[in-house]
């Protein structure tokens, strides 16, 4: 029967199976059934899909480069200094504007220290550290263990402990930050700079909250939206956050994907003088003297360090994730289907009955469903 | 019965129970089932196993170290400085060779400035600003602020503003980039410098089509295929990324994981001068003369800045996702027969008969399921 | 009948519809169905749940903040420079504390270098590339090709290329790592610093497996941890990566999300000197004699340099997940159903018997679905 049998089995690849139904009609039951699926339904279209666009594969790991430009000059006078203006090019650390920058609000200058012997000497330690924050205990030990002593031969004169905020005006600085980011997975690149015709608009705006795609921004507003005092950062020291986020929505226009800016304070912002609040940090000038013996100044520099940190996400139709999310709400229904039979073949009464009609025993037994509600009664449960 | 009875529910734990099935002799609806089948599975091997990997976890936050070192000398003849060579310790800032390094092609210098009370003091915030693109307007206010005048004590001379370009020979020197990364989720660490045993290639190669990892490239280069033009970069200064893309798939062997760069001007290129194109930035070197009074070289660089970025993907086999991905399918296909159900239930001739066959009344009505086309009709579709 | 009709139809949505199944009285395949059900259970509570968190959404973008001090003083007695102190501005590189810094321990300083005519000049590429690793062949040719012939006026007298280790003790000096890390999708933030009280615990307290918590770090234990041998290591130069990794549950108490810290060394660590291996770069430090002649020290800075690199995951509750992997659970049983089917209709005697009462022909035909083994045997793979 070969030729028959196999033409038969072909042609039978083409029939159509399909479960078989038993429609019971109870009421309860249905309308049960249907809540449940009215749920999952908007579950997943409300939730899933409209709220947390589930339809979308997402990027969270972008390129950033960040430049950064200050403008801004202060005028102090001191007794130690005498009149002096500062412009960028003295308290900008490091001058050529990454995206961590520090500004010098105050300093502590130590002129003409030469390598010798100081009569405090003995207290090396304790002259690299006054009563700041940095001083660490035992730092005696960690310096001299290298020499197994204390070594007698240092930079003189120590340095000085008292110190005064200087500048105050720095309130008033502009910063100008440039920020352009990619998107690798989906090759998508933006700057934060919007592409204006109108070149003036980005010479005298401010950011705030009625310019807020504007990328300049005044030190102090700054600091106030870090919900810190500029005057005490100025004088200890501190660390600010700049954050940019971008939350794109690349099924959109790209001009709807746009920066959003935030400021927080990075150490700790406890009033009372703490290891971890403030922020400073020690370099010198080098000179040589006519007879080529090297001399420095100290400088022991507190001020506003700015840490621009940027990251984002950016969301994308994707199909995958869009099945994903669709075939987990079937699956969902047929879990529902599952819970709802539950309820028909054990907690209602006649459920018997529909056990009966559910369930059809094929075993060439005398046995009739009808007559062991006991035994279907546990199987049913597991037959998911 | 107790007795008789849990032992008859426990052996009913293990009767197997399985769907009923109709068979509908319909080679239409049976084509159809198959074809939609063969859909899914094609999509589901093709696209989602095959193309996008859907059976591996991914990991794209990954850790990165960046060490950078130009070579290169250049030899230049001004008027204000005469003959002058100029190399590594000269040009790159900072010398330190980190992922983010600036190439000083230019620069405008104005020697001796002191503080004094220039001529054209009052004029200070133009001294400060040329005609150059990080000029702000209403800068002279924000300075002023502060002392609420504009001061008058200020760094004499007032910055030059004619400038040329000079480095131009910058063109030619090499840059050697050091990448080693790290994938936190899979351990795996690796570095763009291959483990090669001949010494003499990384010696003298460059990177190039033809070399596409030799960790060596050339200035000129990477502008050019930046799609920039080098002299006037040079002159006006601009930013170049260098991205480092790792897109590694570790259930190959480690070697096949390897670098791709590419490389894009960050600053915006527009040819007119405009406050988002170029790059610069003003540093001093401070002298102090015989008398102890400091004056200091108040330089203003022009350049380009490289930010090297790194980003990667890496992707490994994993049972979960794999799962789900199939799982996905799995729903679709039941997706899928529900679709051919109701070709087959309203959309054929005959489709009454089968109607009646899938779904069986068992209320105990005189009803047949025939005779109520309509009620089956609509019920249908919700069966899902 | 428009007016009954309608009410049927309405009603008939209420009515609940259930597959029929047929109860295979078949221990053999009952068991193995219950088995497949258990060991899916088991690897989706076990594996998915548990173990890999499947029941949360997770960010593995973080912005993080990082702050760097370091201590220890060292002391040198060389012949060239005599007795010497270094303090932290003298050899800390960037000093302003950033994620990467340099440790200078050991240099080759080239005082008094003026532009001139050396009588070495001719070998001035040689000049500048000492027999260490940075020097590449065929500079020459780059630097020359800017003018088209090498430069004869140079800096003078040309470098130096003995040198020595120096700073030997800074095996002993200490830094102070503070890192902010905050996690944009839940708006997470975190020091690595304990909000704790007491202050002197931090001051005296060294980084070590007993104090898992402390920011402060020798640094001759990092380059320990990290393999390799700090005077080696000082006198070479190389890259340390010191990796800060959260790995936070943020449905626990956040106290409970802490820093791990590992330390590997990120420079080829080859024993023998290859061009990857090593660190040093130059700087120079620019004097003007009375003449206001430039000139200045050059300096080539061997020592070690810190790479900070934090990244961190955080997992949190979330629904969709959750349901993503349970419905995939569910589809899987789904799957091991149909196995189960193929055992019963194909591979157990009897199964003749079996398949006929799963499949129900429809057809009006004389056939009995008894008479088609083959027929339907090849039909039912197909009915998934």
């Amino acid at each position: 029967m070969g030729q028959v049998a196999w033409k038969a089995l072909f042609l039978s690849l083409f029939d159509y199976k399909t479960e078989k139904y038993v429609i019971a009609k109870n009421k309860k039951v249905g309308v049960l059934y249907r809540v449940v699926q009215l749920s999952i339904l908007a579950y997943l279209v409300g939730w899933v899909f409209v709220v947390k666009k589930g339809y979308q594969d997402t990027d969270t790991s972008l390129q950033s480069s960040v430049i950064t430009k200050l403008k801004g000059v202060a005028f102090t006078n001191t007794s130690e200094l005498g009149e002096r203006l500062w412009d960028v090019a003295d308290y900008v650390i490091p001058p050529q504007g990454e995206s961590v920058f520090f500004v010098m609000t105050n300093l502590i200058v130590t002129p003409n220290q030469r390598q010798s012997t100081c009569p405090e000497s003995a207290s090396i330690p304790d002259a690299l550290c006054d009563k700041d924050t940095d001083c660490l205990e035992g730092e005696a030990v960690v310096a001299g263990n290298g020499k197994g002593s204390v070594p007698v031969w240092v930079w003189c004169p120590s340095e000085a402990s008292a110190w005064k905020p200087l500048l105050g005006s720095a309130e008033n600085f502009t910063v100008y930050i440039k920020n352009s980011i990619r998107f690798p997975k989906f090759k998508f690149s933006k700057m934060n700079v919007l592409a204006t015709d109108n070149e003036s608009y980005l010479k005298t705006c401010r950011y705030s909250q009625e310019h807020p795609y504007c990328p300049i921004f005044v030190l102090g507003n700054i600091v106030r939206w870090a919900g810190a005092d500029f005057q005490e950062m100025a004088s200890e020291g501190g660390v600010i956050g700049i954050q940019i986020e971008w939350n794109c929505d690349l099924d959109k226009a790209p001009s709807e994907c746009n920066p959003h800016y935030s400021f927080s304070r990075l150490d700790n912002k406890s009033a009372e003088r703490s290891i971890t609040s403030g922020y400073n940090f020690r370099f010198a000038k080098y000179y040589r003297d006519v007879e080529g013996v090297d001399y420095r100044t100290l400088i022991k520099a507190y001020g506003i360090r700015f840490d621009v940190m940027v990251n984002g996400k950016a969301g994308k139709f994707n199909i995958i994730p869009t099945i994903i999310n669709i075939s987990s709400g079937l699956a969902l229904m047929g879990a529902g289907a599952f819970f709802c039979d539950l309820v028909l073949l054990y907690l209602i009464k006649k459920s018997n009955f529909y056990r009966g009609k559910k369930y059809e025993e094929v075993k060439s037994s005398s046995r009739k469903s009808l007559s062991s509600p006991t035994l279907n009664g546990n199987q049913s449960p597991d037959q998911l």
